[in-house]
């Protein structure tokens, strides 16, 4: 009897844990899915309630490339729709607000965006020589990854640019960085909502998937079941939870956030390199903050609800507009990230002020009034540990990279953090799980090893266009836009929060 | 019946868990130890066997101002005795050997070692305003937590140094590093071996305190008793342990590495910053070499067993004599550290080639015959994740560090990283248990809240003596001294090891 356990921990973004099971329930084996909290989802959490209908307290966004999780969304019939951004944008600094569309905010000096924007392009060709799957292998790798992605700035912008940058780009290894945009498709694909990965949301929430998959896999699901222990001195696994369960089975894939590999004991003991990786990923800070208003006031006043604020002070540096796609429910949705997360999180809601910095930025009142507030600290889940990605200090990714999805012995490493394409989204959550899915397969003798990794093909209804080659010409992404994307990029799926940062500024090519 | 549950995990240098319980079992209370090893001690590991003796495969050094580790010694009657310095030492760099006495080797541009100096005497004054129980609270606190100890490397010495620096500097936080040295009593103490944090060790082994105590404890110490889950949502606070065994208290003491903290499932789940701090800092990387020959042949020709050696093929970079203090039993001790620790780990002891290097250094075939070897790598410990100690990378102390050891519930945390003199040490577990253990003592109202924190009279036996004001001028430290500082300031201990260099240069005043 097999019972491989594809993840635990409820740490996971959708796809992780339930895609590799489905997977090999599909190819006739017996899967026990052991998932930590009361529900399945993970680090995507779709709560529903009169007022909002149903809202996504987690993981939300996805777009075009990211194939693997819109066939899974076509095979359960869940549709998507895309973010508004219809009217204009605004970007707050110094006190005042700059409504813009299309283009960047015309108050900055040309020779710091021409800096900037050589960076960004300098980031897209030093990723072409990272591996996506190997990026310890690169033949910079150890220069780039002693150096943060805030020395790597200076350096490249000492002579133009004197800004006061944000924390936490210091925090984050310049070579992981610099490999996290690469495998989501380069600087334009990561940061560009049209086009880009953050183009769409799932019309009723992005838990569906995983509730789907669920659903399917039936009674193999077993909730509020947080594993402890894996012993493989026997001849099987033994896998003992905290409601008190033995499991048994011959291969067991662990499919969580690589930190949360801690809450369990292992018998025999990990491999020293292993043992310590765990120790040095951290998972990233925010709170994901929903405002409800009875009007879409900010429509009326030909703004889109994107908000980029740069203000110490704003415990918000990036909205979206959050309501549905049929108008109703008016929302928006921003992000408390990195240190304000810290800073922020003792705070009551009221203490932190969010409406009145949105009154300000929108130059409305009503603003100061909604009528309803969802909000969900990701740092506080003792089974995510953050949200909503792993993210590499100095000199962690050539040091014990190689080691990040090695088995040892029957035990399999899945989770969003392994997957090499979207790495850190839903997308490489199902990468990953359907790749230790097919290790498992492999290992019993099912398929050739060369099957493990599969290309996906490209969804039909979603598809990537390229990004023009002279769009760096066109359209100078902006220093904010820039120290955003590198202060958000601790809290990681960096790309999600601040792929708007971009595309608001207009980067993208209208398709 | 109160059974607080003074650390668990085994992960301990001594003193940790099991001093706090001494301290509340004197006090009239019923304390009980959950250990996850076989043994207590932790990060101390005292081995007996007729080739050796006893060795030392963990920590092993004591000296001037660590009076509460001096303390207990002197209670179970452990004697101490100092680390051999009497020959010559030597340096070893771009493949010669330079022996030296009490001065720094004589090839060295002075106006580099100037440099070094500035940089040493600058750490200092550094150190002065950062206060050792809140380094969060410096006044340039959020500067310096955002560079690295390369970074600060680089901006006090880039006009003078163009040395190729070692990797690892750049992993740890130079507020951290300036806030670890300064809590030593600052560089001199920190750095040397006479009358620094290297001057002796036990006679008969380290692990005799934790043995000590422990059989003083009698049969409140339960080995193998991994906690897996803490309780506190009742009355009385609830824990569970991997030999199926409940355990109730009315207060817990969780003595572990700050990471280990994650080997626990808690109920409720922890605050959100604490949830975060525990992902955060990992454990350093050693692996600790013991080379027994039959004759004490490095003696002979007039060195004294510390070896400095700057070769990036040399699996060791430094080394000091671990002969018993009778002439019994020769042997060098050398240390593998960080980067070297992570590549060599998966080699065999005879592929490292440790005797060659010795071999080269001392000028001698007989360091090519050993009659026996011993070694410990931390790395694979589960219930340590590394040795010595816990490393902040850039940015976590000033956004975490300030919930170190702040109480949640009824758990309040030990562990000699958080403690506030010798974190890291042997010394910082014995004041870390005790404070946790008073913690608990002020919550039952039997002491008031200002007796939590106590200082320690100093031990008459091994009096602290000043360091001469003048001494900067008189010995000038060596620029490799600093690197293999900086270089293995991640496996901290960094003081250990690294003490040893700036001694074996010959930097102390010899009281």
């Amino acid at each position: 009897m097999l019972s491989p356990k594809p993840g635990r921990l409820g740490v996971f973004v959708p796809g992780g844990r339930l895609s590799a099971a489905k997977l090999l329930k599909a190819s006739g084996l017996s899967p026990v899915v052991l998932e930590a909290r009361d529900r399945v989802g993970g680090r995507t959490f779709t709560a529903r309630n009169k007022e909002t209908k149903w809202v996504d307290l987690g993981g939300a966004y996805i777009g075009p490339t990211q194939n693997r999780i819109f066939r899974l969304a076509r095979e359960y019939g869940i549709k998507t729709y895309k973010v508004n951004e219809q009217e204009k944008q605004v970007h707050y600094v110094k006190g005042k607000s700059y409504p813009f569309k299309g283009s960047f905010p015309p108050m900055w000096n040309p020779i710091v965006l021409l800096d900037f924007n050589n960076l960004w392009r300098t980031m897209d060709e030093m990723g072409t020589e990272i591996p996506r799957e190997a990026p310890w292998r690169a033949p910079h790798a150890e220069e780039w990854d002693k150096m943060t992605m805030q020395e790597l700035i200076d350096k490249k912008t000492v002579l133009f640019v004197n800004v006061n940058v944000t924390s936490e780009p210091h925090e984050v290894s310049a070579l992981w960085f610099l490999w996290y945009v690469k495998q989501c498709g380069g600087t334009m694909r990561i940061f560009s909502t049209t086009n880009g990965g953050q183009e769409r949301k799932f019309q009723g929430g992005s838990s569906q998937i995983s509730e789907c998959m669920a659903r399917e896999l039936g009674d193999r699901v077993k909730l509020q079941s947080p594993v402890y222990r894996i012993d493989q001195t026997g001849d099987t696994v033994v896998v003992e939870t905290l409601d008190k369960q033995t499991y048994t089975a011959k291969y067991v894939i662990v499919a969580v956030p690589p930190s949360l590999n801690l809450k369990m004991h292992f018998n025999p003991e990990l491999p020293s390199l292993r043992n310590q990786l765990i120790h040095r990923v951290p998972m990233g800070s925010v709170i994901k903050c929903m405002v409800y208003y009875r009007e879409n006031f900010w429509r009326k006043k030909g703004f889109c609800g994107s908000m980029v604020i740069e203000e110490e002070g704003s415990p918000i540096d990036l909205t979206l507009d959050d309501t549905k796609p049929d108008g109703t429910v008016p929302c928006i949705m921003g992000f408390i990230l990195a240190r304000k997360c810290r800073k922020l999180s003792e705070l009551t809601r009221e203490e932190r002020r969010i409406c009145e910095i949105y009154s300000r930025v929108l130059g409305s009142d009503e603003a100061l009034h909604p009528v309803h507030y969802e909000e969900k600290n990701w740092c506080e889940e003792e089974y995510s540990g953050g949200c909503y990605t792993a993210y590499f200090p100095p000199g962690i990714l050539t040091q014990y990279g190689k080691v990040l999805r090695e088995p040892v012995g029957r035990l399999y490493f899945a989770g969003t953090e392994t997957a090499t394409e979207w790495s850190g989204y839903m997308e490489g959550a199902v990468e990953a799980g359907e790749r230790a899915a097919r290790e498992v397969m492999c290992a019993m003798g099912k398929i050739p090893r060369t099957q493990i990794w599969q290309t996906e093909p490209q969804c039909v209804d979603v598809p990537a266009f390229p990004f023009v080659t002279t769009f760096w010409e066109r359209n100078l992404p902006s220093v904010g836009g820039l120290l955003k994307l590198m202060g958000v990029s601790t809290f990681l799926s960096a790309a999600a929060a601040v792929g708007l940062v971009a595309c608001k500024k207009g980067l993208l090519p209208r398709s």
